[in-house]
């Protein structure tokens, strides 16, 4: 991988471009309900932050996740981010030597957060059409079976495919991680812009943690709030020694309670948008030779354009967009046996903005097949 | 120690109560500079949040940082807060088995993390006239010698006892790191309300991290910014696996980097009061039996008044001030050996808080004397 500080000054030189669309992070680019950025301003008016916050996160917020989640026998760990739970989740739980169930696609940080904790991972291929591109209930039994699991790592929906699990697939995950005594993450980082959910902690209340997000479906990636939610002696456990003993982020706290309280006046507005992106999208591929979008409709604020056939390299795709003024993500950032197959592109943008994603994507693709030589019929 | 929800509660109960006078934790409550305001603000208004930030931080922040410590050889890498930087560092460098080198008093929460990683903690006691309270290089390199070390913790200026240590000191411990292959990290957080200051990554730049912090001089301890200072390649290292890939919180990084930015019109003033509030806190503790400063002035922002000889525990000493809406800090948090010694009082906070504190302190001692039956002369 490209060292990290060249990365950085790359990202950077991205958040500098003024008027770049943001299609490649799963990020939510639509407009913020006042409420919530007037409960921020408020806090930073009044000069809350000279104290900490209390270590486990605001009472009230804490509160509103469970409430969320329409659950009232867990309790919620508030972290910067959910990605620190996650990590905090991995470092805690694992022990060296185990094994950590995750699947290819899938999300790369929780499995090096294993890894550091010494763990196996084992990421189980599930870009396959003849298993509806998600991982089967055999599969994970089958790998259990094999060689044991200290941690199944269940994204849900998932990113970056948009596949959601029903009831009687978590329930049956539930039923082989409890078999195998193993801790189940349930990552529900997507579970807002899902069709229908449910909760693996509802069955297997005593190993499951959940997290809770509120960069993709509140829009405050920036702001580092997240959560983990899980029964109330596995949370007091993992109070102890998590990477942040002094409290998150108090002005994002509040904006996440603001959010959570306006959430059903604002929030089915923003779905609404996004699927008809997804809509769009889907309608612009379709007559293009070669391109084909696997998932339809997806449970999360993204799509994914299979490439394969037409045999574009994803990487050459997501240049000519970025050149184009739009960042979507390649396969490679989150699948090693499919790093070829495939793009990701999110959709919680303004529909001007997909739209112009839509519209460029005849010429993007023939640009594309003229780089590799090939001149042929593009519908 | 208490169960975490249940200090959750409590410290909240703290938060909410409007008028509590926060000398309790080292955190600054002097009003921020109008532009440090006005820059998260505008970073609000513009809803810069809904992508995420550079994973290692703002190319200008660390800039900002690097010309603070007036360095020019080393990087940066912004974590949510220096602790969650420090909980890296210490996950991170230390190995199973090997001994981390802190002092007893000191601060816990680094060598939680070190006992994490599988390390044997050895907290050298310093609470001792005889070595001016502080670390002497004659007993880190005996500790060195007894077991070898493989990290050296060293606060500077030390928290909570307030002393720092000269040029000729951190030459010897960067000498003494050295020999024995130890990192050394130097916790700088209070470096700026220092008299003097010397950095120990100019004498040992290959294996030395320092922290920094914006909680305590720029009072954004609610906010979670700060980061890690150290080599190049060492900080590229530091980078991989970090508990936030994604980023710290993009508006508390602008709020820092106003902070840098109008550090030279707004902190000497902020220094002059908080060490003002040092010396009203001195004279009003000179006077009275069995209460003693061990270290004034102090090279914080807080001050450390001794009750062994008077026998009160700190303890009451806090809980009489708690009731009377002043919150102060007991030994036990910072230290085992010692725990029954002194309190801890910090200094930025308003003139009149400060003062309040002083004239309340005849009549908390007093009551303190009554509760455990003395009836001596106060003065």
């Amino acid at each position: 991988m490209e060292p990290y500080q060249r990365r950085n000054r790359h990202f950077e030189d991205l958040v500098a471009r003024r008027g770049l669309i943001w299609m490649g992070q799963n990020t939510n680019h639509l407009p913020t309900h006042p409420d919530v950025k007037r409960a921020m301003i408020a806090a930073i008016e009044d000069e809350d932050y000279h104290a900490y916050a209390p270590p486990t996160g605001l009472e009230e917020l804490r509160r509103l996740i469970l409430a969320d989640f329409g659950v009232d026998d867990a309790d919620v760990l508030i972290t910067d981010g959910a990605i620190e739970g996650l990590y905090h989740a991995c470092r805690h739980l694992i022990r060296p030597g185990q094994r950590m169930i995750a699947t290819d696609p899938g999300w790369p940080w929780p499995e090096a957060f294993s890894r550091l904790s010494g763990a196996e991972v084992v990421a189980l291929p599930i870009y396959r059409p003849e298993q509806d591109y998600k991982l089967s209930a055999e599969q994970l039994a089958g790998a259990v079976e094999e060689g044991g699991a200290g941690l199944i790592y269940l994204i849900d929906p998932l990113n970056p495919l948009g596949v959601g699990y029903s009831a009687d697939e978590i329930a049956a995950f539930a039923r082989i991680a409890r078999e195998a005594d193993a801790w189940l993450i349930h990552d529900c980082t997507y579970r807002h812009f899902a069709h229908d959910h449910t909760l693996a902690y509802r069955l297997y209340p005593e190993k499951t943690i959940t997290t809770y997000s509120f960069s993709k479906w509140l829009g405050l990636a920036g702001l580092r709030v997240g959560g983990l939610m899980a029964r109330p002696a596995l949370i007091e456990m993992l109070s102890e020694g998590q990477p942040n003993s002094l409290g998150s982020n108090l002005v994002s706290q509040k904006g996440a309670i603001a959010g959570l309280r306006t959430k059903g006046e604002w929030f089915p507005e923003v779905n609404r948008i996004q699927r008809a992106n997804q809509a769009s999208i889907h309608d612009a591929v379709a007559p293009i030779n070669g391109l084909d979008m696997p998932v339809y409709p997806s449970n999360g604020n993204f799509v994914v354009i299979d490439t394969g056939a037409a045999g574009i390299a994803p990487e050459t795709l997501c240049e000519l967009y970025l050149e184009r003024g739009i960042m979507i993500r390649q396969a490679a950032y989150q699948s090693k046996l499919f790093a070829d197959r495939f793009v990701k592109v999110s959709t919680t943008v303004p529909t001007e903005d997909a739209d112009r994603f839509c519209e460029m994507l005849p010429d993007v693709v023939r640009a594309a097949l003229d780089g590799i030589g090939r001149n042929r019929a593009l519908y």
